[in-house]
């Protein structure tokens, strides 16, 4: 099927704190067009959102006046556009489209937007955006939802570990480990000892995370002050220090996920799974889940536009997929 | 004995990076005089370190021009006044005294300064005026180096919590702990949903220490988002989150630190340690060691004092303590 036969179906947007991603989307559920805007709820000119809206989709709109438009991320919170109050976990796409909020934005266009996922307990987990990309990931690859389950990963700020099972979002982790590594980087003295490096250090990076996955250490308050002390004696370069850091933290995530696997007799040993996020980001993550033993840990692209398609069509804005998805 | 009749000793200073205590010490090591001055290393005047023992130490000195003079601290390190190089665990008293490092203050006084502890591994750790407070409570306190052993913990920006044995130090753990409470209250999402208080919630702060000590979590990067989340659903207040998430912290740094002693057949519960550091944060870990059943924990005071008595007196620069301690 050649790309240019493909009509527009779905304006879909990932809507989040620090950025905008818009996707046109054809319907085989895939993108002709993109566009993306630092206008996350962080960064919104003074014309709000409605004004950002009209920026990056108003020429869609123009051309496509009845185009459907789907929205997920935190554009659904309670500093969003409108609030898409949190659906329970265990959450399907059915749960999800039942929890569709809509607004209106100045031109008329009706904007449904997706809601997150909560998990309540004693620590209680949530989820806004993440939802949408894990959908996307088992749309495309349906086998994942075998009989142990899906366990996919989101690495980043704030990463998500997901359980999904029966084409439901089971259960989650969060972990803080991006935001805590750039706070030890720039507001500790781990980063005075710190020189910046153009090249990505793999020999540092990993001793981080074999570091993090032996026993032996005290937990990861303690593990991290080695980041210095390993400079101090000789061991560590400025340069490799970043690296080290941030191979101790992901080992550390790593560490507890596979704590939290083996109280199910499982294990990341052996065991598949997805990632989902930037290319270099997963690279680092398969690095760090080989030391681990976990050796199919491939990353699933354009998880986001996928999963906004399905829920789209989940609620009858599209129609569900109709060929085999075009090469990408 | 009156303190009137005791006198003037030694000049004894604690001088860390960001901040400077001299204490004018009598013959029976407690404290006739003392100050305290902000110019740590990170904060020196244009002086540098003379212009700074000139203006807190000037006035005792021409006094009592021989007075011996005795530091300890990071004015050691390789960014202090004279690198005093650390000395390796297991580190007596007698180790410190035969590291010492002297400086020529300008005004001709010769100023000793103790080298600090490094223990060498694949963690290695270092520590710069702990070393000093550890003396000094054993000092105060000789029985606590029993049978099994002391251990002492120094909370703080870097906790310490080092273990003694034959009056040496045999190994020891630091746990940035205060510091990534700042960075994270600071340089977080988590600081976001955070309103200040002016009083500390016990409640929260054992909730804290609860969730971390507790098993079935992946760990700290995991357990600290639970600050935001239990906001979220309303079982947090803002006022209440700061006293959590410093709970937590405390807890896990406590949890790693007794999973290492449980590899010694050990364990906190029942365990006699002793506290050196401020009343208040003394006091917070006092609460937390009860939470994992250690009840007796108290705050050794004047830990600085002793200890830079007890090695001047080692040195040879005082005469060891000729009477019992005055009251304090």
């Amino acid at each position: 099927m050649n790309a240019s036969a493909v009509k527009p179906a779905l304006i879909a947007l990932d809507w989040g704190t620090t950025s905008l991603r818009a996707y046109l989307l054809g319907a085989d559920g895939l993108a002709l067009d993109s566009r993306a805007s630092s206008a996350g709820l962080m960064n919104l000119p003074a014309g709000g959102f409605d004004q950002t809206f009209e920026e990056v989709c108003g020429a869609w709109l123009d051309a496509h006046p009845q185009l459907p438009v789907i929205a997920a991320g935190m554009v659904g919170s309670a500093q969003g556009w409108v609030e898409a109050p949190y659906v329970d976990t265990p959450a399907g796409v059915d749960a999800l489209v039942a929890g569709i909020v809509t607004v209106k934005a100045a031109r008329g266009t009706t904007v449904r937007v997706v809601p997150g996922v909560l998990e309540r307990g004693v620590l209680p987990n949530v989820m806004r955006g993440e939802e949408t990309q894990i959908f996307g990931a088992l749309a495309s690859e349906p086998a994942l939802a075998g009989k142990e389950g899906a366990l996919i990963g989101l690495p980043g700020t704030h990463a998500k570990w997901a359980f999904v099972a029966n084409e439901r979002i089971e259960r989650f982790y969060t972990f803080m480990t991006g935001e805590t590594f750039g706070a030890l980087r720039d507001h500790t003295i781990l980063g005075r000892t710190m020189h910046p490096s153009a090249t990505h250090d793999e020999a540092a990076f990993l001793r981080g995370v074999d570091t993090a996955r032996d026993a032996g250490h005290p937990g990861v308050l303690a593990t991290i002050f080695s980041t210095r002390t390993l400079g101090l004696t000789g061991q560590l370069t400025a340069e490799q220090q970043a690296d080290y850091l941030s191979g101790l933290l992901i080992g550390h995530e790593l560490r507890g996920l596979n704590e939290v696997l083996g109280r199910d007799q499982s294990s990341l040993a052996g065991r598949t799974l997805r990632l989902i996020g930037s290319d270099a980001l997963c690279e680092r993550y398969r690095a760090a889940l080989a030391r681990f033993g976990c050796q199919d840990a491939r990353t699933v692209a354009h998880a986001t536009e996928r999963g906004l398609y399905r829920i789209a069509a989940q609620a009858g804005l599209v129609p569900a997929p109709h060929a085999p998805a075009r090469a990408t």
